[in-house]
Formats: C-alpha cells, sequence, structure tokens
C-alpha cells in the first residue's frame, strides 16, 4: 500500500451505498502534508510531461490542485459550477451530473485562462462515474488545449469512470484505486498497482 | 505597496458597481507563488499566535487557505456552502448571505473538525460587507474554540465588513485595503498599512 492507500485505511469511513467518507483529511478537513506527498507523487507519475497549467473543479479538487501546483510551478485554474455574476465576457461551458448532489451543473471556465498552447494536467479528489472529469476534459478540448495528464486522487474502480478515461488514450493516473468496500466489516481493498 | 497591492494594480480590472476582477491571479486562475507569498506575510503578522486549524469557506478561499496553512503546519477546513448527502452527523451552520450571488446559503461546518480546544486563523479571500466571515466567527464561537486571527487577501475598505469586525475585537489583518476604485480611469487607491 502507498501512503494514501494507509490514509485510507486508517482514517477512512465505508458507508452503505459504496459511499467512502474522507472528510477527515481529504474534503472537508485537509491534511496539507499529505496534498503535498501527492503532488510530489505526482510530479514522479508526469515527470516526462512538460505541463503549463492545473485545471480543477469546485470545491474540494482546489486545495489538493493548489498544493500540487507547487511541485509543477504552474498556476491552477478551477471550473465553476454555477454562474456567477463575477464572471463575464466568454467562457468555456460544459454540462455535467453530481453523483453525490444528484443533480445536472455547468462547469464553467473563462476563455482567457485556457489557451490553446496550454499543456493541461487536470487533477480532482475523485473519480467515480467521471462525469465531472469528461466535462473538464471537453472545455479542454474546446480551448485547443492539449491534456498532458490526469491525476486523482481516489478513484473508484468498481464505478465506469477510470476505464472510459483509459479507454479514451488519456494518462491517467489514480493514487488510490478501491476495487471494493465492505460496510459491514468496513474494509477497502485496493487494485494492485 | 506591498507585493498584493502591486500585482492588483498590475492585473486587477476596475469595473462599474465597485467591482475589482482578481479572477487572473486570485479567485478563478491562482497564482500559487502569490498564495506563498501571502502565507509568509500571514506568518509573519500573526508571528505570536498559536494556530491548530485554519478556518476557509468555498470555494475561493480553499486554495489560499490550503497554501497558507503550509507557512503553520496545521489543517484547513473548509466551510460548505449548501447541504451535502455526504456530511452527516452534527454539523455547525450559519446563515450567510453573498454579495456576488445575491443570494442566501447555509455555511456548514461537521462538529468533528472544530473542537474547543482548537486556535483558529479564519483565511479568505475578499472581506466586503463580512457577512461570509461573520457566519464563520459564529461556527466557531459556536463550537467553543478561539479566533486568534483573521487573515483576509483583499478588504474592501469603503464597505463595512472590516470596520465590523475590528470592532468586535478581533485581530485582523488584510494584505491590501483598498480605499476606493475608479472604473473610468481603471484606479485603484489603498489605505496607508
Amino acid at each position: 500500500m502507498n501512503f494514501l492507500e494507509e490514509r485510507i485505511v486508517k482514517d477512512g469511513i465505508v458507508k452503505e451505498g459504496n459511499v467512502l467518507k474522507v472528510d477527515s483529511f481529504l474534503n472537508h478537513q485537509m491534511d496539507i502534508g499529505l496534498f503535498d506527498q501527492m503532488g510530489a507523487e505526482f510530479r514522479r507519475r508526469f515527470a516526462e510531461k512538460e505541463i503549463t497549467k492545473i485545471l480543477t473543479i469546485e470545491a474540494s479538487g482546489i486545495g489538493i490542485a493548489c498544493v500540487v501546483a507547487q511541485h509543477f510551478h504552474v498556476p491552477v485554474v478551477f471550473a465553476k459550477k454555477s454562474k456567477s455574476i463575477n464572471i463575464e465576457g466568454e467562457m468555456y461551458i460544459a454540462e455535467v451530473e453530481s453523483f453525490t448532489h444528484k443533480c445536472k451543473n455547468q462547469v464553467i471556465v473563462s476563455k482567457k485562462f485556457l489557451l490553446p498552447e496550454d499543456k493541461v494536467l487536470i487533477i480532482d479528489d475523485f473519480l467515480a462515474n467521471g462525469c465531472a472529469l469528461q466535462g473538464l476534459i471537453s472545455i479542454v478540448q474546446e480551448a485547443g488545449a492539449s491534456i498532458e495528464g490526469i491525476g486523482i486522487a481516489i478513484e473508484k474502480g468498481f464505478q465506469p469512470g477510470g476505464r472510459t478515461i483509459r479507454n479514451l488514450g488519456f494518462h491517467l493516473e489514480s493514487l488510490a484505486i478501491v476495487e471494493s468496500m465492505d460496510a459491514e466489516t468496513g474494509t477497502v481493498r485496493f487494485a494492485e498497482s
């Protein structure tokens, strides 16, 4: 097990309905030292890639992306989930479905901050059905920028998002791939790395 | 002028209605090197304070808070703006009004992540009317934790939030206090530090 898998075993809580709660260190309370380790690991896994920008999505992707960005020395852009009166000018917009909130959201990035010459690393905390990620991918493609890689903290390997994204040929790296969970025993099994 | 004021003059855009757009470096695209400078400056301004936790609010506070936290070596908790089915158990809830979105939000923090013994530094990107900040303050007070300081990137000094918070006796440090803006000339005037 790597450092993130160990942390999930130690502090993650398995709930009925394939819910993995990691809110004590990942997406409500955030362990910044852990995020820094994740940044070093993503830098290692994408060592050969030249990255000019990190793209993530609000809210829980932002913290990870900002700490990871320190290992790549690039700015972070976060996609917003609803139209704000403070965003104006031209925007890239994608429709995404949220598994957690059971609703559809518009995901928005200002065109000023994604240019055709950008080499983008997409970072997010969770990958399950892949809806949010597909929205981010479509936005980068609409901008004419290249997707150099996708870095995910926790992938639910038993849901189709990761397979779909890999089948599309993207370089996807998930630090922990959960193969199965058992709410009764509270155990998590990871895919072999 | 300090480093943040200089950056606002260089890259901020003044719009009608006292809107200051800083989305190229602060709250849509994020300059992580700048956030790191902000972290060092907050550490200096709160040098005498023992901090155990940083509290912020989604979404644009999260990036700053996470990079600032590296200078304090503490976890970050971000308050969520709407009820998620993934938050359960007991929660602290405050009502806040959003100036930007012209609506009321519930701001929520899980009780697990704010304890009476916590010494909290609140971090956010903007302070104008102070509604969001008052919500965070009420949550910390409900938890019985102490507020050791409040660090803001940009305060709109011509709006009442900062004065109210200082009058209440809180140690509030804003890295840039905008005294006035002129949309016609595009100029920003800062309060003397």
